[in-house]
């Protein structure tokens, strides 16, 4: 079954999936063919619970992460 | 004298300032030669508050608010 759900940093396994899915499309030629630094590995995950202007939803089909969506929102003052 | 200060969206004269600032601005040519709408009058200050990813800093002569910067982070996952 294909569940959806807004990613919660704190859970670990979607923090797993975050930085697994990432990677994937990092490591894709379309991503740039290049897999993620260790900097980013490491980090990532908490500095998105830092922006309460972040927004991530996984995506799982059972147990295995298939989706995401990260949405940074834009902001303009007038 | 000229001081500088981050913005305290909690201070009734940071708030007008930003207000005040900004509407000159967009009242200039250069940022669209029309005063701000009602809308953003009212709501630009508390929507800046909710934002931790907004950072404004003001500029005062004596009690003239005279120079702003909002700065609004741009974050990229990788």
């Amino acid at each position: 079954m294909l569940w959806i759900v807004d990613a919660d940093y704190s859970d670990t396994d979607h923090a797993h999936a975050i930085v697994h899915l990432l990677d994937s499309y990092a490591s894709d030629p379309m991503g740039g063919h290049s897999t993620l630094s260790d900097f980013v590995k490491d980090n990532l995950v908490s500095e998105l619970a830092k922006r309460n202007t972040v927004h991530v939803i996984l995506a799982f089909d059972e147990e295995t992460p298939v989706g995401m969506i990260v949405s940074i929102e834009g902001f303009s003052t007038f």
